[in-house]
């Protein structure tokens, strides 16, 4: 697939990054690992050139044929344990499944850490031989870190991100990087340079984003654990379109050292890095482990906080009293998150929980205007230069961010830091304030919506503000599935939302997306809040609300 | 003491406050909790209204009479619970050895105190009754904090700050609030709103600085435990020059809320707050008391890293290994101080711990060229609008300061928060390779010394890179006293000085200042440093340290 030599130059440029990974894909095929064509969409249909701009193909929309069981990370060691499977099988079952380009290093990893167990019995690491994947933003020694960007291309990094470093050093093996969003700051997934990532379920939808290349790969079991960041809701979105479990620590828990970003250097509002997973069990296990590892040796950022186990298990082991933000006053929840949402608490409330409900007030929106501030500081300039840098078009939502305003100056940047601090702080109050009616005591954990819908047709997400105020507060956020649209049990709430008036135009926008007959089906996840750096309390809150959910099954 | 009329109203501002510091003192006595007025140097006399623009009296200068032996938070908690002392007993005590303006509440306080305890038979907390004393940033509800800005007196702030809640709820009792140089950013202390503090040794010399006040009370038996604030050395310089200990925790571990700073909203090389005393016991118990109170409860940017008592007593079981920065090869330390810091050496080494030599190389310039661009980053508008909002004039340096350069865009700042970072990154890793070479084991701590000099003339300071180097990459550090300047030990030393070729011109000036006869008797102090965070690991240490001093003597 080569581009006419006429085309512009960001293009022949997109067009050669993508015939790469092509040949590596040929590559692997040909060593005997695949056994035969037909296993693959392979290669992948040549689109016109004005369609390829805005609809390329990825990873995801390869077609799956083998499936395995193994599907978490404990399962897999204990398979490794049991001789039941090795990494290279593994390695070669999930590289089946995916389009990028580290299958060579992957299967040297995984040959390694094979012949390592014949000759030690024991595995290298706890993470020993799980398949894992990485958001294009990580640092692998040797790959390229585009973050979308044609600029990016054939640029490949000097060394490993920390956390590469760490997985690899846990016995991990990675087997590909995954598609992301120009600016990476937006909630679905679509560039230049790789195209279109879609729902699996439906391909007008979106995956969400910016994770949205994980997602897709995790859904279609490509991946065991997938790595994304997150500065606006982009693990947590992505998983809640998806049917996934995804983590969002505060800043400083995980390494992000060595990973590129959008806006890089603005710290008051940080990108975190954090794992997907498709069970919770991996979730925790790849946290605790890459924890375990001491990634502070490794990142001067990172909080020299040991994993702990008590937190994760304390809070398991009596009733809690949980905040719940039904609605955060500025976009209305669609029927089916609502539904889900009380199904939740309903189910919480049972087992002997405290719901204790929290009222946004206005401050949500506060906080969100000053976020907003910060990601467009410099007026654009540095996203303006990745795209210029490949001469690349800019997508419409990313050409609007860049042209929101004029930068300011650094002390008024300081002062907008100033006014973060006191919204912080009138949020961790808020938060103190909210107390059991009966104990007194402080919620433990906060459960909100993920987002105001499901996933949506492409290009029609707008409202972030269930996600991205954890962001701004730094509080670690667990999205677990929760449910889907259900055609029969949510036409009667339809009349509803019909008829709720919209309060702005973002409402009123969220109100016009609802369709029951094309989102009958797609998953929806709910989002459990801890406070700073509590990363285990609401992650052993995750695992009682999804007890309860697994227990209760999908009509409950 | 009033201005004439036709006076500038900054110095009429000034001389207001003062007057309101006297009337606060008067009263006090009045109350007949001071037994004559020759117990103090009262009225303060005026001067020429040409010399009080750079050189009014402090509260360090008033003379002293009474002294207790109660001189750390333990002995105190001891006799208060032996019924030898009160909290109102001690608190008058310690007022009748300074100057601000907080006496009404302190007593009001010591008395409540004293109350609970009579009735309850039990302290309040761990720092019952304990006098404790602010540099005049922290908020305490009905004071200024003027920052020793005209321009922010008669201000009194609203809240108390989170340290000032927290030493409230534990027992502490704050009797007052002391001096600061303008702009904060100095390592000496003079301002004119408030005038100069001098070295209680010798008033021509500097007692450093920024925290000179809270120093200066603390070596003239003014207050048990001061609290100050140290974005270069500002905690750690004044303890150094007047024989103090002094803790710069890492940026998160003490609440900074409500604590107002120059340059605020500048986080990325931050202020920290922290506690000096004439001992190490009250430096840790006070350390560990705030801490307990759980800041992060109060102040969102704090971290919930509880006490770790294990940490600070591990450290104390077992030989060490000791990196030591002789000289950060920028400016070469007097004859003096290298001398301590070697006698130190030797005394760790016969006690078993080993040391290793830590070269700076060009780094540590490196290091500091970027910091410096952070504090000016704004073009000085921050130090400029607070000094002409007061219509104040400016210190020369502080002119200097503010006209350093123009501001820098956002985007501009953010690839200088890049660089900051991979300069972190070399100095972690410079750490982790600098190992044993007998065990291979890298340093638990650093050992250097604080300046390159004692207590100097005033308005001679200038390098403070042996300090400075620790905010930059946010590792805690104590300071301790080590010894002091001594004619006969030193005079073999000085000949190498004068022989020393300068490499640079701050080198050179250092070299200049040296001056044994005046410097004679002046304290010197090392610095301990650890890594990000582990305070309670920099503070074990300490005690190491501080016993092998106090066993070996000054002499030693």
């Amino acid at each position: 697939m080569t581009a006419p030599s006429d085309a512009p130059q960001w293009l022949q440029t997109a067009l050669t990054k993508r015939a790469t990974r092509d040949e590596a894909m040929m590559r692997f095929m040909q060593t005997g690992n695949v056994r035969n064509n037909r296993e693959w969409k392979f290669p992948w249909p040549d689109h016109a050139l004005s369609e390829l701009q805005l609809t390329g193909e990825t990873a995801s929309e390869v077609s799956v044929a083998a499936t395995t069981e193994l599907d978490s990370t404990d399962q897999i060691s204990q398979a490794l344990l049991q001789g039941a499977v090795t990494a290279t099988g593994l390695c070669v079952a999930y590289i089946r499944r995916l389009t990028e380009v580290l299958f060579d290093d992957a299967l040297k990893q995984a040959q390694y850490l094979d012949r390592f167990f014949k000759e030690k019995g024991r595995l290298v690491g706890p993470l020993h031989g799980v398949p894992m994947t990485l958001k294009d933003q990580f640092d692998v020694e040797g790959y390229d870190s585009t973050l979308g960007y044609v600029g990016r291309a054939f640029k490949p990094a000097a060394q490993d991100s920390a956390l590469a470093t760490l997985l690899k050093r846990l016995g991990a093996v990675v087997i590909a990087k995954s598609n992301l969003p120009q600016s990476i700051m937006w909630c679905e997934t679509e560039n230049p340079l790789w195209g279109l990532t879609t729902h699996p379920k439906n391909s007008d939808f979106t995956p969400g984003g910016s994770t949205g290349g994980e997602g897709t790969l995790l859904a279609l079991k490509g991946s065991v654990v997938g790595w994304g960041t997150d500065i606006g809701g982009s693990i947590r979105i992505p998983s809640h379109m998806l049917g996934l479990y995804g983590l969002k620590p505060s800043n400083t828990r995980l390494p992000y050292l060595g990973v590129a970003v959008s806006t890089e250097g603005q710290e008051h509002v940080p990108s975190v890095i954090g794992p997907m997973a498709r069970n919770l069990d991996s979730l925790i296990a790849a946290t605790k482990a890459v924890i375990g590892a001491k990634p502070w040796d490794l990142d001067p950022r990172c909080s020299p906080l040991p994993w702990r186990s008590g937190m994760l298990i304390e809070i398991q082991t009596r009733p809690l009293v949980i905040g719940i933000m039904r609605d955060d006053g500025v976009v209305k929840p669609h029927p089916p998150v609502a539904r889900i949402l009380e199904k939740t608490a309903r189910l919480l409330e049972e087992a002997g929980h405290e719901l204790v409900s929290w009222e946004p007030g206005t401050a949500h929106q506060e906080c969100i205007s000053i976020m907003d501030q910060f990601y467009t500081a410099d007026g654009g300039e540095d996203i303006r230069r990745d795209v210029e840098a490949g001469g690349e078009p800019f997508l419409p939502h990313v050409e609007a961010l860049v042209n929101k305003g004029s930068p300011i100056s650094v002390y008024s940047y300081w002062q907008l830091n100033k006014q973060k601090l006191e919204a912080q702080k009138k949020f961790l109050d808020k938060w103190n304030s909210t107390v059991s009616p009966t104990t007194g005591k402080p919620i433990d954990i906060l459960l909100t919506p993920v987002m105001p819908h499901s996933a949506v047709p492409h290009r029609k997400c707008r409202w972030v503000g269930y996600t991205k105020i954890f962001n701004f507060v730094d509080y670690p956020a667990v999205v677990l599935p929760a449910g889907e649209v259900y055609r029969e049990l949510d036409v009667s709430a339809a009349s509803e939302i019909a008829a709720h008036g919209a309060r702005n135009e973002l409402d009123s926008w969220n109100k016009e997306l609802f369709d029951l007959e094309t989102m009958h089906g797609m998953p929806i996840g709910v989002q459990l809040v801890a406070r700073r750096l509590e990363e285990e309390k609401v992650l052993g809150a995750a695992k009682i609300v999804d007890e309860l959910l697994r227990s209760a099954g999908k009509m409950a």
